[in-house]
């Protein structure tokens, strides 16, 4: 991703839910351009859900979704790689890039998620 | 929740207990229409708890209870999910979500309750 | 607690810390009316280690304590459930009790914080 | 601690790393008077590493280190008990403790890292 | 770290994803001084992915990544150790060292990453 120089790239700060997130339209497009939250930012202002006069009074665009959840998401725009923190519920991060339309995320956070309930159902079982 | 794009929607920014979060009307008011939070930002301005004056300088609506509980109550209107993090008590947002009248939410945190309190039991037991 | 209707209350904001939470003195007032954090906000301005000139820039009520301990305090004040997540030490949270006077707190952590001292110490004798 | 009363007490905000502390000249002074952190900001303007001119804009002093490991140290500070969540890494704020130079935290803090290493090593050793 | 009084250091605040980081320029080069990092604010003007046109409203520097695993790095940068709190994904952090060149960091990092892999094949091989 270093060799990304010769992208003209605008900067923009989403308001997911309440909380302020900076990232690149770069980002927001490259990953996965086909997917929901990449048409919102395209150049061809191929608006869908949000109207570009969507914006609050610090000029961030207004998604009304969880911002926790989307941390990964954006992570995962930036680097190619799902990384959750042990606390983080999977099947959060699912709700978010489903609605987001980055499926090339669904496999691995259902896996994640399948792990994860095969482990407390394990832990259940030992007694 | 893609398909709702006919609907004019107002966003809205809540200040609970001193956290800003931010959504749509349309989020507070479509999955339970009966509850208290819903009847908060009816369009006939059937106000209960909250005085439409109470707003904090920023003009968002005050509302006097836990921020932290606050969020998975908001991501259960906006995608009708009821999902926790690991370390986060479930306890805390059953008395969020009773207070806000969120009915259909409560048996599954009643039952979330009820799984975390067993496995402590049990692990208490295997001494 | 939605019957409270009746009662004139006033929002305060108090920064703890650095951090700011947003409450109604009527919370302040009604659970332990003869804590010191009462006392603080009583009518009678019966005023104990605040200054009513300690306010910060934006007139919120300066207090040198511990935002992350205060939370489930004021979460208690609201509706009287003594409530953490498992990852706070409720060590923490007992200094704060003890220091605002909400006394009515103190025996449930107590025994919360030997509950956790006897898990530790149970999960040590296994080897 | 409720009988310091009689003292005046300004109050600090401190910038550590970007987050805002807010806390009495009291608190920083009183408790490990011969610390760094006390004496840059004892009466006699005993400046060590702090420039009084290096504020941020809002005013408050920066301080180029971790936030989250100084949240501990200012509540020791502010009730003189070492009490850490969970999840928080004891050598984080060992780090910060020898930085500030608040020599009377470190025997605890050493020991709560000698106990979470000798856990983790007691839990490779059951396999 | 308390010898370097003699060095003249300016403040810099970074904007890394929406969040602010306040640190100083000396804490940025002095550790790991060939790092892109470093290089984004070297004296001579070595800019590399950052245009010293691309700061936010307030004057800080717009870096497109993750937040939250940067806290970790810059507390590297200040004290030389790898810490990282028991609920936070080693490989989160090895993405960002790796995209900042802070390759002094990439060997413990590893480690981190194959300890918690090894934990978790350990925990499963139990069934």
């Amino acid at each position: 991703s270093v060799a990304d120089k010769g992208v003209v790239s605008d900067w923009i700060t989403l308001n997911v839910g309440g909380k302020h997130f900076t990232t690149s339209r770069y980002t927001l497009l490259v990953k996965e351009p086909l997917s929901m939250l990449a048409r919102m930012f395209a150049d061809d202002n191929n608006v869908y859900l949000m109207n570009p006069s969507a914006k609050d009074k610090t000029g961030a665009y207004l998604i009304d979704r969880s911002p926790e959840y989307f941390e990964p998401i954006l992570n995962y725009l930036r680097h190619g790689e799902v990384i959750l923190d042990k606390c983080v519920n999977p099947r959060g991060v699912l709700e978010e890039a489903a609605f987001y339309g980055i499926d090339s995320m669904l496999p691995q956070l259902r896996q994640l998620i399948e792990e994860s309930t095969s482990q407390s159902g394990r832990s259940q079982s030992l007694t």
